[in-house]
This record gives structure tokens, sequence and C-alpha cells, in this order.
């Protein structure tokens, strides 16, 4: 297959790109590198079948026309990532994810390319109160501009696929880990210890429940969904566990061999609009034979492993500090 | 109380713009025109306390700010409102609804005006199968363009809600009738029966069930709900019934004396993303005292009188033909 990757230099699309090359198929990445990086296509981009397209999905909808048309599938990656900073610039994650949605979209119905793969999020749950969370859950409320813009992008994409023929699957995420790995709590947690090791500020008070998936899980579940005859069928990925940031704080300073003191902003969220506690669950995706190899613990040691390995990463401008 | 009615020229925002005036409210109604009618504002042009400000929400979102400055509240009704047409121009939806919903968001926040209710619809529910369906149905498959815009236009207000402290309230709505009303079967078969009576063409195999509520009860329902207090939170407005298309197309006939033989173009729905069966549950909206008056045959038999004693409707330039 030729397959697009947008968001093909991030940090899942990068992972997938290289999986996708081993699969045999050939890949177009399309990137901006606003927070994507050429350095995470470094196996990929000497590899036959490979190609970097350098463009805003945004800004260029007519190009990237150009780009789709040779396509068989699409995994539509690129999106602004971070749940964290919408109340910065409202207007973001409306434009960087359902408007470039839109234009993904079209880009596709225009040239007859009918396949296409969505990373979504489980933010989409907002609230909810059904843990584990099903796809099927109650229709939720939701509590953040990055949560609003993914179920948004969902409910175009299902309609494209009901109206234009499209076959479609949508990912639900919770937090991925591991190699290329550039924004969450893991990153900085290490960053800070790298800066004061003696004392460790948490969002919230700690007790927050998450939910982590290995990157190179994360990456199984979406090769293994390419041919799926979905119409806006829905997956959620993730392992059937969740932990609390102090757990995860303690792998943490574990794995760097540090014992600072924690100390806590206080309240039982991190941010306007935190879920404090998010564990989907993966019982359909499951049923396609799909089982994760790494734990949440094994998850969150493998991003500091990577990270020790790789410090330019903490060292990127564009890794942004949590407020 | 000053309040804002986006779309105040159109058929459910001119009967509540009547409405909040008799109930002793300033209004100010905006509207672009394009479907709104200054006919429809008739009794208000003329009363004090109410204003018209002709504009598109869509291009002048800096203007909209000093609209909404000294408001109280905004019902925020503006939108493109016809479901069926979404294919002719795929963005229609997304910019007249989505971005017009944000452009009011941001024009709330940054004036500090807090209080919206918007009109969203039962198109969100998709093809649910819980029927009547409650708004804490299973999380929807969106089937149509603008059930996809309305339900990341609500996913934006809950956002705003969490995040900027707003307190809204959304509205499903089920197809409303009566005076104003401008577009949907009720006119098309109206419009028809009059140029032929001897036959009249039903989209689909005429069994898709739909449910109506009189205009009358919707904005009883509304202002009703102006001092709510929810954040985000989502009442159903509708009867709890719903009829055929045959069995309304028959109360169409005999309201207007006419016997005409039903063709049927085939199959179970009458447009792409049609949803074959529409009956939302009101009973959150009845927990708030609110019943309707009109049963769905009264609704439909008194917009046959509102178009049969008022036929310049039927003849506007805006009103289009169903495909």
């Amino acid at each position: 297959m030729h397959v697009v990757v947008t968001g093909g230099a991030g940090f899942i699309g990068s992972n997938l790109v290289d999986q996708l090359l081993d699969d045999g198929h050939t890949v177009t990445a399309v990137d901006n590198l606003s927070t994507g990086s050429l350095d995470f296509l470094g196996k990929a981009i000497s590899r036959s079948g490979f190609e970097l397209v350098d463009m805003d999905l945004l800004e260029e909808a007519a190009r990237f026309r150009d780009i789709v048309r040779p396509a068989d599938a699409v995994f539509h990656l690129a999106a602004n990532a971070d749940v964290r900073y919408g109340w910065d610039e409202p207007e973001r994650d409306l434009r960087q994810n359902v408007i470039v949605t839109h234009n993904v979209l079209e880009a596709m119905r225009v040239t007859n390319v009918r396949r296409l793969l969505f990373a979504s999020s489980g933010s989409v749950y907002g609230e909810t109160t059904v843990i584990p969370t099903p796809e099927d859950c109650p229709f939720p409320v939701q509590t953040s501009l990055y949560g609003a813009s993914k179920v948004a992008s969902e409910g175009l994409i299902q309609a494209y696929a009901e109206g234009a023929g499209f076959c479609s699957t949508i990912l639900r995420f919770v937090s991925v880990l591991g190699a290329h790995y550039t924004h969450g709590h893991v990153i900085d947690f290490v960053r800070s210890l790298r800066a004061e090791s003696t004392v460790l500020t948490i969002l919230g008070d700690g007790k927050q429940r998450k939910s982590y998936l290995e990157v190179t899980d994360c990456i199984a579940a979406m090769t293994l969904l390419l041919e799926a005859d979905g119409r806006g069928e829905v997956y959620n990925l993730g392992v059937d566990q969740s932990c609390t940031v102090v757990e995860s704080a303690g792998w943490i300073c574990e794995r760097l061999g540090v014992r600072p003191r924690f100390e806590f902003t206080g309240g039982d969220r991190g941010w306007i609009g935190d879920n404090p506690h998010i564990h989907l669950d993966p019982t359909k995706l499951q049923s396609t034979g799909w089982r994760p190899r790494y734990s949440i613990r094994e998850a969150v040691e493998r991003t500091v492993d990577y990270l020790v390995a790789e410090p330019w990463v903490l060292e990127r401008p564009e890794a942004r500090a949590a407020p």
C-alpha cells in the first residue's frame, strides 16, 4: 500500500512510519515540523519508498490534494497534541485539529482516497463516570478544548464515512509513551529532576489516575487496523490498567536514582479540563487479537531510559514546560 | 435581562424575540438575513427595547464583541439549519455552525458575558438504537455533516463551560413547526401540492418516523431555561411522540382538502444521513414542569394553516426545493 501519514515527523507518526516501511509499504510523511522533528525520521529518510513533505495542512489544503492523490490510505495524526494549554490560545485546537481534519477529509474525497485512520483521544470521554470506559459509554460532556476538537473531528470523519463512502477507523488513545516522546508528565518530571533532584512539584494532589500505552504496542494496534472495514468504527487504544501520578513519579525517580521530596500544587486535577481518572476499556481492541507487550510501569521506565539516552530531546525549544 | 439572539430573524429566533420582548427583556437580534427575514420581525421592529443588527458572525467576529458586551445572556441560534444539503458544499456546516459558534464563545469570553443557550439538534444522536432517545444515550456515531457540526459546537460550549466558567444550556431540538417555518417537509409538500394536487412525491419509503414540536411549545421551553444553572447541561426539546412521513403527509392533504396519489422515491431514508427513526425522550425537560400544548398532528396542521395564510413564505427565493 501507499500510505500517507500526517504528522509523520511527530512522536507517534515517526514510529508509525518506521513500522509501515518495515511492513513493505510506500510511505509519504506530511509534517510542518512545528513539533515534529527530522531527527525522528533518521532511519526512514534514507530508505527507498519513503518521502517527507514539509507542508502545512491548515494553509496548504490544495497542495495536500496532490500529495494524497496516489495514496491507498491515510493515517491522520497531525494535530495540536497537548490537552493542557488550550486556554493560552483558544483557536488553536479548532484550527489545528478540526479545520485540518476537514481539509484532510475534503482532499481525500475529491481525489477518491477512501481509507482513513484517525488519532483521536480518550479525552473525548470528558469526566465519564463509567470506568474502565468502553467506546459506547453514555454520551459524554466535553471538559477541554482539546477533547472538544477531537470529538468534532470524529464526527466529521463519521459523516464522511456515511455520506462519502469512507472506510474509516477512529483510534482513541490514552497517553502514549516511549521512543520519540516529547511532551507530557514524564518529560516534565525528568527535566525538572535533572535541574533539581531534591524536590519534585506535582500538579494537583498526585492522586489523579491515568493510563499509558507504550508506543510500540500503540503502533502494533494501528497497523493491525490498517485494513479494517469500519465506517467510523471506534477503538480504544490502551492497556487495561491505570496508575496514580504519584506512582508514576515514584517509578521515574527510582529509574533516575533520585529521591526527591514531592510537593503538590493541590486540587484534584492538574489543569483546567484535566480528567482525574482515565482508564479506557480495551476489550474491543483485544477482540482483534491485539495484546500489549508492556505494562504501564514498563512504558514509563522505557520512556525514562529513552530520555536519558537522548538528552537532546529534553532541550528542544518546542518542548514546553508545564505551567 | 438584555438578551442577544443570534439568528434572531430566523424561524425560531423571530418567535423567541417576540416572547422575550413580551417577557420584558431588552433584545438584540443578530442576523445576516441570509435565510432569516425582516418580515418575521414585523411586530418586534417597532417595539422599544428591540434592536436588529444585520451582520455576519463568520466574517465580523470582532464587531460581534461590541454587540454582545452589554448583554446578560445569548441565545445562539444562527446556523445553517438544513440537515439535507450538506454534501452540496461540505464546508458550509463547518463554517456556519462550528466556526461561528467558536466566534460567539470567544466574543462572550473576552467581554465577560457568561450565559449561553444553544440550539442544537436531535441529529447529534445519529442512528442511535435507543428510542425514545435520552440525553445520555450511548456515545453516538454521526451520520451527517449537520449533526457532526452540532456535536462539535456542543463540545466547544461544554469546554467553555468548564474552562471559562460559562453557564450554558444545550437544547437538542426535534424538527420545529409553526409560524415563520420556512424549510422542511411540510413546506415542500404544501408547495408541491399547490403546483400539482393529484400526486405527491415522498422521499424514501414514507415509513421514516419523525418527531415535531410546535414553535410556541419550543419557545416556552427555551424561555423557561433562560435562567437555568447548567454547565453544558443538555435537554431534549420534543414531544413524547413520533409519526411516519406518510401520516404527516395525510394530515397535510386533509388540511388542504386534496387527495393526491403518493409516490415514493424508495429506500428507507429521504437523503444521505437521514435518520429513519427520530423520537427524543423529553423526560428531563418535563422534570422542569414544561409540558407541550400541541400534539404532532396539531403542530403539522397549524403549520399548514400558517402557510395557507401567508403564501408569500412559499415563494421566498431562499426557500430551497427538496432535491
